[in-house]
């Protein structure tokens, strides 16, 4: 059981977690919690952390059977806490390797695709709850630009509940390559504008298509809403300046999804 | 100008911004930021705390003739940041008399009002991001649960982005006894529930009409739901459990206004 906070694997959990580029490096992310555990893909699973409460707690009986199967280090519950990013730790954290999704994979899906691509979006949250709302709401995958937040970022992944094991994604290094690509594979790509000239309920999205999303605080580049096939606005009432990323993510995901319904019922 | 942290003023700020029953026993709120500044209502506004650097600052120079006007309090840079919540303090803050909507002033609204009816609401980013979704999808107000998070928490007052400002709101203490009313005023009622009878997308807001939403984590209680005119559930693709809160009251707000749209066009 490791009981010293100086404990070398105990830093290094703790820099995985703030850092970025040793994400990267090292190819790994870290979850935590009891759900992010049981819904982890295996054959990702790199390394598992424990706390002593955690493995005492005869709620957690059967995580500890598949514990014990997959193999674990004990932790003690003060030294777990410095290696979580939360400050109510829950005694369970994974080291998983990172997604590979390749962008054949991603982009060259049959049928009726429906993507989603974020440029520059900075806050992690927000990017989470956008993969957990891109699955509920049936998107192919996502796409981002490379200057969007890690996705491995701990907040993020907490925010997806669990989507980012399920949810195909990419960064992309040239947005206008990867919008010119799409229209070239015949998938309509609508901007999300704030003067944009069509209503986000008037288009129709029942055959392949991607929206485009930008930035929180400044919206999509000029450039980049050029290249899209159309610039779609969601109404707003009141004096707010714009709806939050994340808003405006879900009701035009959901749109397409339930157009999509209504023509097959 | 304030050059110590240990000055009471600073003290008070920074436990308004912590304690709720603080705020509440004073009845006042803390916001920051320019924006949240200059769109607050002038007789709401009680105190004005602007640090050196900002008056300075030659972008300032039409938001320092308004401070001029109505009066304010300098601080020293280093000891701004001990009253402010956030981690890059904008250099603006203000203190405001908490607003005071009667349940006849949002209740009694004519035309086809809608509401939005949260329970037990945790999450105080994910309450301010409602108001300031509720404000662009035009609801007529907010009613909360007795046991939401407090509205005036700096995190919600933040992600509203100005919308506490303009969107009617109410706490109640009995939320069956509310139900009740607005049933009573011919105002149905539905119940957002992974189990509803119906997509959300099948029933008609067009009349006046309250969607009822619950905790993030378990829903709306069993004997809310059982109040509702209709349970509405909102399809969800994939594996994920639930929808975010947030997003799940811009979805059905939306679909309303969505509604409302097609009818007058």
């Amino acid at each position: 059981m490791i009981t010293s906070a100086a404990n070398q694997k105990i830093k290094r959990i703790a820099q995985l977690n703030k850092r970025t580029s040793l994400r990267k490096r090292e190819n790994v992310f870290v979850v935590e919690g009891l759900k992010m555990f049981l819904e982890a893909p295996e054959e990702h699973l790199e390394e598992i952390y424990v706390s002593e409460s955690f493995l005492r707690n005869p709620e957690n009986r059967e995580a500890v059977r598949k514990l014990q199967k997959l193999g674990y280090e004990a932790v003690a519950d003060q030294v777990f806490g410095k290696m979580s990013d939360t400050q109510a730790p829950q005694g369970i954290l994974c080291v998983l390797r990172q997604f590979d999704w390749r962008p054949e994979q991603v982009l060259e899906k049959g049928g009726n695709p429906l993507f989603l691509v974020l440029e520059s979006l900075q806050d992690p949250g927000n990017l989470g709850t956008i993969m957990r709302t891109g699955e509920c709401a049936g998107i192919t995958g996502l796409i981002m630009s490379r200057d969007t937040v890690d996705v491995y970022n701990p907040k993020t992944i907490r925010a997806t509940m669990g989507s980012i094991y399920r949810l195909p994604f990419l960064y992309t290094e040239d947005m206008g390559e990867l919008l010119q690509a799409m229209k070239r594979k015949g998938i309509a790509v609508y901007a999300a504008h704030l003067k944009g000239s069509k209503r986000y309920d008037e288009a129709d999205y029942r055959e392949a298509a991607a929206f485009v999303i930008g930035n929180e605080g400044n919206g999509l580049k000029e450039e980049t809403a050029a290249l899209a096939d159309g610039c779609i606005r969601i109404p707003m009432a009141g004096k707010a300046e714009s709806l939050n990323a994340g808003v405006a993510a879900a009701l035009l995901m959901y749109e397409a999804a339930r157009q999509r319904r209504w023509r097959t019922e």
